[in-house]
C-alpha cells in the first residue's frame, strides 16, 4: 500500500490538451507561441514541460499530448523523449471535448482498462506532492465508474473561474476526501463569488478530469451520441481523422459532459489543497514569480534590468537593457518586435488592446 | 531704420557652443550623441539645426560652431552648407569660457569690430521673431562696450536655472528695454526661487551672451589674464591649439566673466519676452511636444504606438510597436539597445539612474 502511494499507477494515463491563444499574456505569448510553450516562472522549463514532469511519476511514459498543427514541432522539440504514439495533432482547434474524447477513444483501444487524467498544459502547481495525492484519490474514485474532477480551494472571490459546488462525502477506499458534485457553475459576478467563498461549499474548476477511458465514451455517447461514435470511428481508423474532425461538435468538456453528468449524480470531486494558478494574466504571473530585485520580479536576465523605486514585473526578453524609475506595480514586457507597458491592475485588459492591434492591421504581432 | 530691423546685422557673428552630455534625456541622447544632434520636438530638424536657422537671418554666414572632437563629423553632416572656417573643434571638453573665448579671439582677427552673440545649441525657442528683437537690442547695447545677456521671464519658481537680478534701466538707442545687471545668482532653492518670482526683479539665465569680441578678451584679460593671452596666442598661431588647450582653465563664462563683471557694473541685460526651454529632462520635453494621440505625446512614428488610457510621452525609436495600457504621466523611451520607463514626475532623476548604469558596467549604453 505504501509503495503504491509513492510509485507509478498501473493503467493510469496522462492526457495533456495543449492549446489556447493566451492573448492576455501578449507580447510574451502569441497565437503562434502560446503560453504553454514558455517558461513563465523562471524555472528553466516551459509550462508544458512542467506539466509533463508533474505527472510522470504517476503515469511514466503513458502519456498523450493533444495539440494544434502549428505547435506540434515545438512540442516535439521541447519533449525530445516523447514517444512516436504520444502526440495527437488536431487538424484545427475544436475546444476540449473532441481532443479529450479522441484521446480516450485511442487509449481505450490501447488499454481497455485505461484510467485517464486530463490536465491543461499551461497551469502552474508548486506543491507537487499534494497534487499527486489528489490525483491518486481521483484515480481511486474513477475506478468506481465516475467522472472525477479535482476542485481547487478558492484563494479569493475570483470571477475568472467557474466553480464546483460540493455534494455529499463519498465512501470510496483510497479517496478519503472524495465528495459528490452538486453542480458546475459558470464564472460568477464578484458578489456571487463572495457568497460562494463564504459558504465553504465551492471549489474552483481547474478543468482537471480523471476517468476510465471507456466510461467517458459511454457517457459521451449518452449526452453527445454523434460525437462519441465519430471519435470511436477515428480511433478505429486513424486515417479518417482529417475527414471526420471538421464535423465534430466544437464544445468544452465542461458543457458536453461535466455539467449534465453532475446533474445526473455521476460526477465526483477531490478537493485539492495544493496551490494552483492558470497564469491568466500578468498580475497572476506576478504573484507566481519571486522577487529578483528589490520590489521587482524579473522574468528573464536580471542583469538586463536597472530598476529604481520600482515595483512590479519586468520581462526583459529582447537582450536590451530595461531601465525603470519611480513606477509602481508596473508591467514591462520587452520583446524583439513589441513592447508592453501597463500595470498589474490593468493586466486583465491586455486582451482588448491586443484586439485593437489586430483590428488596426498589426495582426502579425499577435 | 526699418530695413535694418528686419535684415541681417553688419558685423554680427553667431557663435554656437555645441556641447553637453545630457544624461537626463537618456536613452534618447547619449554621451556620443548629445541632445543638440537630435530632433526632440518633432520639427524634422535637430536642436542644432534649429539654432542655426534661428540666427541665420541676423548673421547670415557669419557663424562659428564650437564642438567636441567626437561630434564634429555629425555636425558637418547635419549642416552641409557650413563653411570650412565655421567649425571650431575642441580637443577636449573645457567648459564654456575657453570655447567662447577662443571663438572671440579668432573672430577678433577676422573682423576687429565683430559683435558676437553666443547661444547654446540645445535650446528651444518657438517665438523666433520676439527672440530676434531681443538679440537686436542686445547688439545695440554690446556696441557700447558692455557684456550683454538676454534674461528669460520666469514661468515659475524653477530651481534648475541660475537667475539674473535686474539693475537700473539703461538709456541706449535701439535698446529700449535694456537694464543693468545687479548680479548673477546661482540655482536657488524653491523658497528663494519663489521670492525671486514674486519680486519681479529676476530673470532666468539662459546662457545667452552678446559682446564685442575684442571687449570680451580685454575683459577676460582683467579677470583671467593667463587664459586671455593663451586664447589670443592660439588665434595668432592656430597650430598651437592642441599644445595650449589642455592648460586652459576649465571654467564657465558665468563664473569667469559674467559674475565679476556684473559686480563691477559692466553687464547689461535685455529682458526677453519669448518662450524658451533648455529641454532639461523628459518632463520639459513633454511640455514642448503637442499631443499626437489622445493624451499622449509621441516623439517618433505615431503608427508604432497603441495607447489606451494613457497620458505622457512615448518615444518609439526602435521600429517596434509600443503598447501602453492604463499608465498616467508615463515616459516610455524605446531605442534599439535600451528602454526607459519612468514618469514625468521622476524625469529629473534619470541622470542618477544613468549613473548607476555606468557604475554597473553598462557604460557602453551611456
Amino acid at each position: 500500500m505504501s509503495t503504491e502511494q509513492t510509485g507509478p499507477i498501473k493503467g493510469f494515463w496522462t492526457v495533456i490538451p495543449a492549446g489556447g491563444s493566451g492573448t492576455r499574456l501578449w507580447p510574451l505569448s502569441r497565437s503562434g507561441s502560446p503560453k504553454f510553450l514558455h517558461d513563465l516562472t523562471g524555472s528553466g522549463w516551459s509550462l508544458l514541460q512542467g506539466t509533463v514532469d508533474r505527472l510522470a511519476p504517476l503515469s511514466e511514459d503513458r502519456l498523450l499530448i493533444a495539440t494544434g498543427l502549428r505547435h506540434a514541432p515545438e512540442v516535439r522539440q521541447q519533449l525530445p523523449d516523447l514517444g512516436i504514439d504520444s502526440l495527437l495533432v488536431e487538424p484545427s482547434p475544436r475546444e476540449s471535448m473532441p481532443a479529450i474524447g479522441l484521446a480516450a477513444a485511442i487509449l481505450e483501444q490501447r488499454d481497455p482498462d485505461a484510467i485517464i487524467g486530463s490536465f491543461a498544459a499551461d497551469h502552474v502547481i508548486r506543491d507537487v506532492e499534494s497534487f499527486r495525492v489528489s490525483v491518486r484519490e481521483a484515480i481511486a474514485v474513477a475506478r468506481t465508474g465516475r467522472l472525477v474532477t479535482i476542485g481547487i480551494e478558492p484563494k479569493g472571490p475570483a470571477t475568472g473561474f467557474g466553480y464546483i459546488k460540493l455534494g455529499k462525502p463519498l465512501d470510496v477506499e483510497g479517496a478519503p476526501s472524495a465528495h459528490g458534485v452538486d453542480s458546475f457553475v459558470e464564472k460568477p459576478d464578484v458578489e456571487t463569488a463572495r457568497s460562494y467563498l463564504a459558504s465553504g461549499e465551492y471549489r474552483w474548476n481547474a478543468g482537471m478530469f480523471v476517468f476510465r477511458a471507456s466510461m467517458l465514451l459511454d457517457m459521451l455517447d449518452h449526452y453527445q451520441p454523434g460525437l462519441a461514435s465519430d471519435l470511436r470511428s477515428i480511433a478505429d481508423n486513424p486515417l479518417r481523422l482529417t475527414e471526420l474532425w471538421p464535423r465534430l461538435t466544437e464544445i468544452a468538456i465542461d458543457k458536453a459532459l461535466a455539467e449534465p453528468a453532475a446533474a445526473d449524480g455521476r460526477v465526483a470531486v477531490i478537493p485539492g489543497h495544493f496551490d494552483w494558478d492558470d497564469v491568466g494574466d500578468f498580475d497572476s504571473l506576478g504573484s507566481l514569480l519571486s522577487e529578483s530585485l528589490d520590489g521587482v520580479k524579473v522574468l528573464g536576465n536580471v542583469d538586463d534590468v536597472v530598476a529604481e523605486d520600482t515595483t512590479g514585473v519586468i520581462a526583459p526578453r529582447s537582450g536590451r537593457v530595461v531601465v525603470t524609475l519611480g513606477v509602481k506595480d508596473i508591467i514591462v514586457v520587452d520583446t524583439p518586435d513589441a513592447l508592453l507597458v501597463t500595470t498589474r491592475e490593468r493586466a486583465q485588459d491586455v486582451k482588448s488592446v491586443v484586439q485593437r492591434l489586430k483590428s488596426g492591421g498589426r495582426g502579425e504581432l499577435v
